[in-house]
């Protein structure tokens, strides 16, 4: 009966077939399979990419776990060698050295050998990606392998060589983006569509961070501020979507793995809830804030520099060109040796990992106050229960290891960034300023031991909410973001600071942005790669540039009616990448654009005619086998530069014509751009 | 001596003045000035506005506090009232409806009899302007005072008309921003910016969520996500700025008032920091979120269903339209006779003001388990230590208050919107989301009331968090924003529940954006505001839609060598605002644009001249008196739809001319951006 029922259901329309009709229950199979179609619809839409989102997050969050869990077997490996191979103090040495001077020099000669982009962080030559630049073969899925394997090597150094792993983590995370939206292109058969793949840079940059620290909030905020100067929020949605599924499945696996009992944060800290700090203490908040900004100043110029002069400097230079991982084992013993815990390294506590630096900078206590009447012994290991011990010495106090970590840690982390390895930066920044905000932190704690008085309880100062101020405030300086202190809150599952610690990055923000280019924008600067200045708030005067007054007016065009002899010419003597095409050499009206390489295909596909050479014009040739494009968009001599900076910025734009009436008479690139903003802040010295 | 000294080191540069000499220590004074000179020159350069940000911040926090403040004290006396009474019932049902009737009715009548604007949140109008729309008047400081005055008897009359202040409070916000560049603008002299304007108003918009609920994060995402689609990050900093700003005086105000020890959040929570939730528990999460994002489509489509059926009902609409109050009276009585706590009310916790509504949904205890065995009595009052007493009967149980209430205040919100006075919709938005994870979370710790069993210890379910979590979905899947989710975090001050409470927002988000239009975009559809519509990605089709395909080809253009009789005619015959120039009748290559208003302040001025009228052309007038303003900007007909809207979206355009070759040969305006998206959606029908 049934059967029958669904027979005459599925005749007018789908009729069931014969096999189906066999099959038990064929009304519910085919209940279902319309269920499943309809989903398929909704989800697998044309232009939905929801899926590839998830993929996406998944899979970065699955190396992301890999790579951590490689790399600790790696680090607990050395830790026992360092333990085992007795009192000797030269085999120690040799065992603390030989291990990250080994990784980072095969780190270095590996990923450099099968691609020179490997090495660095990844983000400045994201961002010049994201601004329309094209770097062939950056986001080639081939560089994957030596990223991966790179950075896995770098990280297991540890804290030898102090570097993280957000940037490459972006890198690989844009790698994989670009490859998947790629493989969809195929599946789908879509014409490709620049706009869909940076909405998928976007996303993969955020998916990058989220997957690191298991920090969807901040991952999208950095991919905000520090990409791009403008940001759809369409993007922003996906964002989030890509970077929860990674978040998650990131602190999934650590319960699968029994690390955890559930899903916590990566730092978990206890501070105080009812009174964290005392309503004065945000003066001493803010005056953190605006220590670590001049400390990001100079960290920041002396980066800078010092990259620069490797790079100008005769005998660095010839050594980076030709044999970087001598450099990187060079650069990496002198960074092993100073940390070699009996010897310096006893003063920086460096036998924590850069998990443990962070784990013990956060921590409730005071460590002066407590050290002030008993001295905790440097124990045989460092303590999991009290890792802070580390941090004391009996005669230079907390004071003295702290101030001597940063003393020595500033230039350490700018030696560690000139290494060619695939690295982070983002990391060792965090914990300097975690560690800058300890020592003022530890010194407010003994300066007001009775603490803060409220409701009649007394409560000790939290030198671990400075920690996590100063940290969020010299990486925030640094990078020029202010998410680092919503970052802050996630990793420590605590948002209990969130205005003193949003009053410190403000204020560090306010110092670092006015006096220094950021990390990445130093970067691209010192790299030489391509980028648009900003035009900043107090630039435009009263007196509005137009594009007139910067314009290049020098441009070669094609006119429809040259002759052949004119056209070979022209392309014989100049060299860019388009000719705009005109209608006549007398009336200039604009028509559109030729690509050069197809003009040349097409000149030297030319059959030999009858007609004579220079009787034979441009327009035949455009006519039989060379396609005109047509400009889409093109200035006018009066446009502001403010408005043309616009359009170049949110548009992805590289250059522009300018017509007057229809007449080319000029075009725009990012070349006069910046020469014309470069007068707005140095204005020329009038004629 | 010293002031020898001084008198030398001025004498090259500056002259020390005979006063200066006289006076002590002119070398102190001399350097302090200079000081205060170099600091003057930093903090207020030109185009700086940072003091004016600051500004803008510590007044919102001032009147936010002050308002909360003389709220609390109209709230108390209501309280008084109601209990003084005696226990007589009428006195009683009177004491507790007139209050709040009064109220209403004159926020009603005051802030509408001075202006039409000061209803509703102003959200969706600020959207309008924001994207290029000029709302005269609406900006304007007089109605600051109708919209405070409103919208404190708004929230004076409590939770029995249930309704909040982030939706005034951004229009407030951004009414003196508006002023306060007005003010800067006159005392700089500076030409006016619409850029610079732009700018501020997205600034104001994130002060005015930051000072209400002391949350800078979420009011800077909020003003993101809500106001455009397309966010500079110049913009973000300055918004950071001033929502800390703005949030710290807040709190500030709170401590110094002694209501606090220190600065805390709002809505202070104590969840379980070690094991807040166990992982199963991320499924019920979701589906919470799923739940929330159902039950807020039925929401926004009933609200925009009545709101339209208000507006176009005979009788209701000739209500609002002569007797504005008498409608909000009506409206009130209705709303408070439910919520008299001894009839209905008792069953629906309406003796709760707003804020102890979330307070006592925040609850961490699980109120089914502690009521299954005892039962607490319903005090006379609230108890403050027991807030959630006022949610338990004997016998409804918990889950029948609840139920209860979530039916009841369903169409009691949405009858609240359609009240024509000053007020929020997102408060009560977030609490119904509360109740609603509430209930949830009640019911989930009856059906596992063994709990979470984590290293051999039992914790119980938190619903608690299970109310969090719905407030942010519900709320965000109201306003098609994520942001919630952190204001969520912010509000309570604890960042336990992450990922799950993310987790369920996106679920409710991606439900509610695929069925419905925002809350926002729902009340400018049914306001019939100009608008222009997003392309959704899936939109993109593969055969792209190009401007020729869509544009206006009916352009009345005026002719440089048009005669006086032709221009009179075109003028007298059309009524656009704005005529292109052309050079010639013949040729038709764009020149400019004349402004019709000019134009015809031009003819009429026109002095009777010799030459006849039919001999005189344009030419001769726009030389003497009628200014032609450039064309900065102009379309090609090849431009795609998509790099079309993108223009107009992200230059905040209106209308462009199209021009082929320098020929005006059409307009595109956001008419026909609207018809051309919408055929994108909806393909027309093949001819």
């Amino acid at each position: 009966m049934e059967e029958l029922v669904g027979l005459r259901e599925g005749s007018p329309g789908n009729p069931v077939t014969l096999r189906e009709l066999w099959s038990p229950c064929p009304r519910i199979r085919k209940g279902i399979r319309d269920g499943l179609g309809w989903l398929k619809q909704k989800l697998f839409r044309e232009g939905e990419d929801w899926h590839l989102l998830m993929t996406l997050g998944v899979l970065m969050a699955l190396i992301s776990y890999t790579m951590n869990f490689a790399v600790n077997r790696v680090v607990r490996a050395h830790k026992w060698l360092y333990r085992e191979i007795g009192d000797s103090h030269l085999l120690r040495y040799l065992s603390w050295t030989v291990y990250p001077v080994a990784l980072v020099s095969f780190s270095s000669g590996f990923s450099q050998s099968i691609t020179p982009f490997s090495g660095g962080s990844g983000i400045p030559e994201l961002k010049t990606i994201l601004s329309g630049v094209i770097l062939d073969d950056y986001l080639d899925i081939k560089n994957f392998g030596a990223k991966v394997v790179g950075l896995s090597c770098t990280l297991a150094s540890g804290s030898t060589v102090f570097l993280g792993k957000v940037g490459p983590f972006v890198h690989l995370s844009v790698m994989i983006a670009a490859y998947l939206s790629r493989v969809r292109l195929k599946a789908t058969k879509e014409s490709e569509n620049r706009r869909k793949q940076k909405e998928m840079l976007v996303v993969a940059a955020a998916v990058g961070v989220a997957t690191v620290f298991a920090a969807p909030f901040s991952g999208v905020l950095f991919s905000i501020e520090v990409l791009s100067s403008h940001y759809s929020v369409w993007d922003y949605w996906r964002c989030f979507f890509a970077a929860t599924c990674g978040a998650f499945m990131f602190r999934l696996l650590a319960v699968f793995n029994s690390e955890q009992e559930t899903i916590t944060s990566l730092f978990k800290t206890g501070f105080r809830v009812d009174v964290p700090f005392d309503l004065p203490e945000i003066f001493f908040f803010v005056v953190l804030g605006a220590i670590c900004g001049i400390l990001s100043c100079a960290y920041l110029f002396c980066q800078r520099t010092f990259l620069g002069f490797i790079r100008t400097n005769r005998f660095t230079s010839k050594l980076m060109a030709t044999s970087k991982p001598v450099y990187s084992t060079l650069a990496t013993l002198i960074l092993a040796s100073i940390t070699y815990p009996p010897g310096v390294g006893r003063f920086m506590a460096s036998r924590l990992s850069m998990k443990e630096h962070l784990d013990s900078l956060f921590d409730n206590n005071s460590w002066a106050l407590i050290t002030r009447n008993s001295s905790p012994p440097w124990p045989a290991e460092p303590d999991p229960q009290n890792l802070w011990f580390e941090w004391y010495h009996p005669q230079f106090t907390v004071f003295g290891t702290l101030a001597f970590f940063l003393v020595m840690k500033f230039w350490m982390l700018i030696l560690a960034t000139t290494i060619p390895i695939p690295a982070g930066y983002f990391m060792p920044i965090f914990i300097f300023g975690a560690a800058t905000g300890r020592l003022i932190g530890e010194a407010l704690s003994v300066a007001f031991p009775e603490g803060i008085i409220a409701g009649g309880i007394t409560y000790p100062i939290i030198p671990g909410g400075y920690a996590l101020a100063g940290a969020a405030a010299f990486s925030g300086a640094v990078t020029h973001t202010i998410s680092t202190a919503i970052l802050a809150f996630e990793l420590t599952g605590q948002i209990v600071h969130a205005l003193p610690v949003l009053l410190a990055v403000l204020a560090a923000n306010a110092i670092a942005q006015s006096c220094q280019p950021s990390f990445y924008e130093g970067t691209i600067i010192v790299k030489k790669l391509p980028f648009l200045p900003w035009i900043r708030g107090r630039n435009i005067g009263n007196h509005p540039v137009i594009v007139e007054h910067f314009m290049n007016g020098a441009i070669t065009v094609l006119a429809k009616d040259m002759s052949m002899e004119e056209v070979v010419k022209v392309v014989t003597s100049t060299d860019v990448a388009e000719y705009p095409l005109v209608e006549s050499t007398e009336s200039q009206i604009l028509m559109g654009v030729v690509r050069r390489a197809q003009l040349l295909q097409a000149l030297q596909a030319e059959p030999p005619s009858w007609v004579p050479e220079h009787q034979r014009c441009l327009q035949d040739i455009l006519a039989r086998s060379c396609p005109m494009e047509p400009v889409t968009l093109h200035l006018s001599p009066e446009t502001s530069l403010h408005q043309a900076h616009n359009l170049f910025e949110l548009m992805n734009l590289h250059s522009l014509f300018v017509t007057l009436r229809g007449k080319a008479v000029g075009f725009v690139s990012w070349v006069e751009l910046k020469k014309a903003i470069s007068n707005l802040t140095n204005p020329p010295a009038p004629k």
